[in-house]
């Protein structure tokens, strides 16, 4: 969940007393996802899979968009690589895991997760929550770089991240996730040249 | 068009024998996101309106997101800007202009193209000549400055390209294209720190 403060303030009381039923439409989601494909993903769907009534995913998912985008969140692993001396490093390795990542079913959800922010708007709001907030996961990364002097304390952190966000996002939008060896680094270090003191 | 020699093999002889058809479609198809916007858009709506039979629109479009590519691309005025001595003023024109570009029905119609991509594969396929053919574009300020010096000459003129496209991109995806003063200058000036020499 993009802002799970959101979330708390949609749910009913109802909703307060059956968490399971959460976690079960999360589950059938994810059923279907997986043994169907985006293509056959809708609420309807999903109501049937986890024997819930429409209303209930309603009270939780006002779209098919804000649904898909919980249920990838929920599915993608934490990033594997921890803080480390060398912001190069850190930024080739996550263009170098999410380009892989993505070139799974995880890059077909979130694609289709992009695409309906496009024409719904709850899903353009919790999709825009949840860039933000890896944005500013990216911008953590560039202030303790800054904090080691590898960056010059001019630069705003959440616009290098950005730049990182946005040519991932691109390269995925575009079916050019595939990398040549060595083209994160190539990617990493020009963007961290901008960066540097 | 994203690539005339694609059109010109998917046209029958019958399609060269009226050529005004073709105009009279993509006119219908303005008319229609112009009066009513992208989501009365559809291939019925435009064969209606254009008179036309959908097959004679399957000739040359396979599907709504080909016909919203090209009339999003007949319709984009030229870049106002020429080519100057300064990369970073070039750049920052060119966000500029693209930014407020976008916040009119340009904007409205080319992030459906982009949504369209994402689950169709002709869509998919014109709109990456179409981003290929504007990344070259790019390419060229950052090769002409490297002809100047402006640029170092281990640059890949294209990576740089990418990365201005796709910050723009992704700021039409999430709906941040409003800038601040002086933003588009500073994101110039860091995508063009990375470059120098």
């Amino acid at each position: 969940m993009a802002d799970p403060a959101d979330d708390d303030r949609r749910r009913s009381i109802g909703a307060r007393r059956n968490p399971d039923t959460q976690e079960a439409i999360l589950q059938a989601g994810e059923a279907i996802l997986l043994e169907e494909g985006p293509a056959a993903f809708s609420i309807e769907a999903v109501a049937r899979r986890a024997r819930a009534g429409k209303p209930t995913i309603y009270r939780w998912w006002p779209s098919r968009g804000t649904l898909l985008l919980d249920i990838y969140h929920r599915q993608k692993p934490q990033a594997l690589h921890g803080p480390t001396d060398d912001l190069e490093g850190e930024i080739a390795g996550l263009i170098e895991w999410l380009s892989g990542y993505w070139q799974g079913s995880a890059g077909q959800v979130f694609r289709q997760v992009i695409a309906e922010a496009q024409r719904d708007p709850a899903c353009a709001e919790r999709l825009q929550s949840y860039a933000t907030e890896r944005r500013a996961h990216i911008g953590e990364m560039i202030e303790r770089a800054m904090a080691r002097g590898e960056v010059a304390d001019t630069v705003d952190p959440l616009l290098g991240a950005e730049m990182v966000q946005s040519l991932i996002w691109h390269r995925l939008l575009t079916d050019r996730l595939a990398l040549e060896p060595g083209e994160a680094q190539k990617i990493a270090a020009q963007l961290v040249r901008g960066l540097k003191p």
